[in-house]
């Protein structure tokens, strides 16, 4: 059932007659690193929740339903390279479809672990209690199928091979993977048939005709220019990018999903590219390029600028995870690690300088505290007062568009679904990222209309300790939507207003122990956000932001509402 | 795509030149008395909100989520008979599914309909945002092929014949249907071809040979049984059932999943039927019944309480929506309502006279308003605060299995998922049942657990001024899976347990005016119920019942878990 070119799956055998299929899955998942796994309890899976709880170095996270459990998983894995779920058959996995989606579209690994109904009660297709009652044990998976790499149905007899490849393909592809496992067979001791799993390995042949074509390309360039986009994070190509630029001496720019995969402070950064949505000198600078070595790249309508981009398949060298795509010639078999090495051990260099960087929020000019928050003011404070090694992650609205233009500092990790953009999702994302990095400060920018989705894992946040601060951006609704819903005036869209709640209240009703701030003002921002960073020694802090104008949006975003206005009409 | 043995479907051509495919949508969903769609903005949906809002008679509930409006939309659809739900491609269409599988797998009719991309950018396989950037516009569809009874993607040219089809087929089957729309075709002009659609109708031989073997059964049958099962109330039979036992002068008995199928203070009535996890003397007249009418059967684990149920099928007549099996021998090509009339028609009546009910809260004896909260006192006790004409909605957990033995009045409507059992369904199904019957009274028994699943649409409920009395039952957690998880202590079972909540402080943070209570004793609980039906006019009512003992547990639940736990040791 996978569904990529894989490498070989070979079996062979190993000595551990004592492991039962649920610790052989953990103790799998521990050797990857994952230490926390997300999830909600039922019945068909307490015994995979009773084996994790005996398990030493490895603990589960229940989250407050399953949505939230896949979006934190996803996180937690953007950090640390793979997560885990567990979910219980039918109505848990169901609530956690768009997490698993989201995480296929946006190249994230997690596995998926289902427990699902006695192995003898599927057999004789009984109708239990969370089955469409039509006997039919099979239906959930292939609900699952076209939103995962791999799915397994796991048995004492296959888990050694199956448990190893599913892990591997979800690694390989940078994909979540399905497995269900019956109540019944999680503590069964399991057949020492083990899988040994073996990436695929580049093709030289192939990887030297890419590599001649390329250097042909490059040595009649002028101006080459690095475009660092989404697969490079997923990949976590960021060495090899930063080498790359440093070794041929040319400019690298990132996309709104590739954001931060190049450190943006680094000397050979330029700024964001997105099309006619971001700056026009990087803009210029990409598009007019002789040459532009495209790592990771994702052409998806957002990451292009709202399909405003002009890139010229001719001169450039797309580097993805399994082929080269070098003036429209594609080059398959290649892993896209070596051809970056290839490429930096060229010994060519760029005959331009650097140009200065482009960061639209680097206004040096002193802001006034008593103005009122407007983007154009907030967004130049927030950069300001990142520091090195940031998590800052961005809910899908204003704050995806505004930070996607922030210059963030050495060392920050930035999240966010620029592609999936499933609203909700950043604020689960924040207990998975402070659970996969929990000395880092972790930063959860969200707004009024997306924090409703998902608002109880601020509850999970405060009930394991998590101390992000969370900044709530209220302006009434959803204001991406009317920006974006030019056809109709924003008093006819009734349905993108919510209800408005009392932030410092909810998280008093959440039961936990937290320092809320409500600002309306640049000075009360900036002296929230400083007070904040001394709160959160010992507790989640939430701030506020009330916005002056409900459609005050940041720049990016208003331009990709004219632009979408724009090519309506223009049709 | 029909799944099911459905009716002719057949084109004809009407005169209604002018609607576009949106208007046709809203005027179709109206005319079958759909005057409120559930739903979530989103930017791939907007000209079906914009419709929507320009349509009289129909207007958008907008829910904090859309597995929160999938759930509202079942409950209405339970009130109502028909329901929608409005989301977005990929990112909202795909955090229903939970909700939509559960309306198929407890035959709930709901018409799902998803905004997806401009047509012209899945025609060119563009990469927009919302998609698995793979190109695949299809993939969405697939994932809900397992769980509806029918799908299709909409155009001008085919929305006036796959419309009427789609409903058609809900309704018949009971099931949810998914229907696409891209976005640009929302407001375009239809063709004028609808197609008619015809319930398929009995075969009179069919009947005829059923009609004639049941006769046989009855005449030699002394004690003769009714069993109002699940299937009754999602096809309506409530005035079929109720007749039959009148004309046969018979027993009729309830399961959990059929419950206040058969109205519960009419003088045959006899009680819930459960095995051996409820009354006894139920069990017996049922399973000692010479005949055993079961209309609108589901034999799932837990209507069968916990496996228990010995029903002898060689004594059954089973009554189906499309069949009738009648000891164990098959007629097919029968709608069930024509059987039902068969059998009140034949002019039989019992020879046994209808024994006293069961009803194991109707005790007549004085409750000590000191005494603290435990099932077994105050069960009882809201039982006799119900009203005729009261929505109950029970959630999953401990109130599921406790309020399906108190005995309703006269005109209430019982609302819960007994066989798909998705916690945190109750809550949005509170939001459906409010705006299906604005002018019932809405008992919402909910547990702290559930709660925290879907709390937003609490918010949603104040919103939008319903005004339903929920209690929350407080007990320190998932209090069902630790009695349902014998195998290991509880105090192992720390993912069990759930942060502590502050719900007058969380209603207040919503934003809203309520009636707020904490009670712990039974006078307490008495004079809050009480009150709140007072406050209920003017504003939504929460009572949050403190549990004396976090493992209390109603009886016929602590009869579940020691049932499971014997048939695992037995094996």
């Amino acid at each position: 059932m996978a569904k990529s070119i894989m490498g070989k799956v070979r079996s062979n055998t190993q000595g551990e007659g004592r492991a039962t299929l649920g610790t052989y899955l953990f103790d799998c998942l521990k050797k990857e690193g994952v230490t926390e796994v997300f999830g909600v309890p039922g019945d068909y899976n307490f015994t995979l929740f009773d084996t994790l709880e005996s398990r030493e170095g490895i603990k589960a996270v229940p989250t407050r339903n399953e949505l939230n459990g896949g979006y934190a998983a996803d996180a937690y894995a953007r950090i640390k390279g793979l997560a885990a779920l567990i979910t219980t058959f039918g109505v848990g996995e169901l609530s956690a479809v768009n997490a698993l989606a989201g995480a296929y579209s946006e190249n994230v690994p997690v596995i998926h672990i289902v427990g699902s109904p006695k192995s003898e009660k599927q057999k004789q297709h009984k109708l239990m209690h969370h089955t469409l009652m039509d006997g039919d044990y099979d239906a959930f998976r292939r609900v699952y199928e076209p939103i995962s790499a791999y799915t397994a149905v796991l048995t004492p007899a296959n888990a050694m091979a199956e448990i190893p490849k599913a892990i591997f393909i979800a690694k390989e592809t940078k994909k979540p993977v399905y497995l269900s496992v019956a109540l019944d067979l999680v503590d069964q001791p399991i057949a020492t048939k083990a899988a040994k799993v073996e990436p695929f390995k580049t093709s030289e042949s192939s990887l030297k005709s890419a590599s001649k074509h390329a250097r042909k390309l490059l040595k009649s360039a002028k101006q080459v220019v690095l475009l660092s986009d989404a697969k490079v994070k997923s990949w976590k190509w960021e060495p090899l990018v930063r080498e790359l630029s440093e070794r041929m001496q040319i400019p690298a720019a990132s996309t709104i999903m590739g954001k931060a995969g190049f450190d943006e402070s680094h000397p050979n950064y330029v700024g964001m590219y997105g099309g006619k949505l971001a700056s026009e000198k990087v803009r210029e600078l990409v598009e007019q390029a002789d040459c532009l070595i495209a790592a990771g790249h994702v052409p998806s309508d957002i990451n292009l600028g709202g399909e405003t981009a002009q890139l010229n398949p001719k001169k450039m060298i797309v580097v993805q995870p399994e082929s080269v795509t070098i003036g429209g010639q594609i080059y398959t078999d290649i892993r896209g690690e070596d051809m970056l090495r290839e490429l930096s051990g060229m010994g060519l260099t760029a005959e331009q300088p650097i140009p200065a960087a482009e960061h639209p929020y680097n206004s040096g000019t002193q802001l006034d505290g008593s103005n009122p928050l407007v983007s154009k003011e907030y967004y130049p404070l927030i950069q300001r007062l990142l520091q090195p090694g940031d998590i800052v992650i961005a809910e899908t609205g204003s704050f995806a568009y505004g930070l996607s233009q922030t210059q963030l500092p050495q060392g920050a990790t930035y999240i966010g679904q620029a592609g999936w953009q499933s609203i909700g999702y950043a604020t689960p994302a924040a207990l998975g990222a402070s659970m996969a990095a929990p000395k880092r400060r972790v930063l959860l920018f969200t707004g009024d209309g997306s924090l409703q989705l998902t608002v109880q894992e601020i509850s999970s946040m405060m009930e394991y300790g998590c101390k992000p601060i969370i900044f709530v951006l209220n302006n009434g609704g959803y204001t991406i939507e009317k920006v974006l819903n030019f056809r109709v005036p924003v008093e006819r869209q009734s349905y993108n207003e919510i209800p408005g709640w009392n932030y410092t209240k909810l998280v008093e009703a959440f039961g936990g122990d937290a320092y809320t701030q409500r600002v309306a003002t640049i000075g009360e921002l900036a002296r929230a956000f400083r007070e904040a960073d001394i709160q959160r020694q010992n507790k989640l802090c939430l701030i506020e932001m009330i916005a002056s104008d409900e459609m005050d949006a940041p720049e990016s975003l208003r331009l990709l509402g004219e632009e979408m206005e724009k090519q309506e009409q223009g049709k």
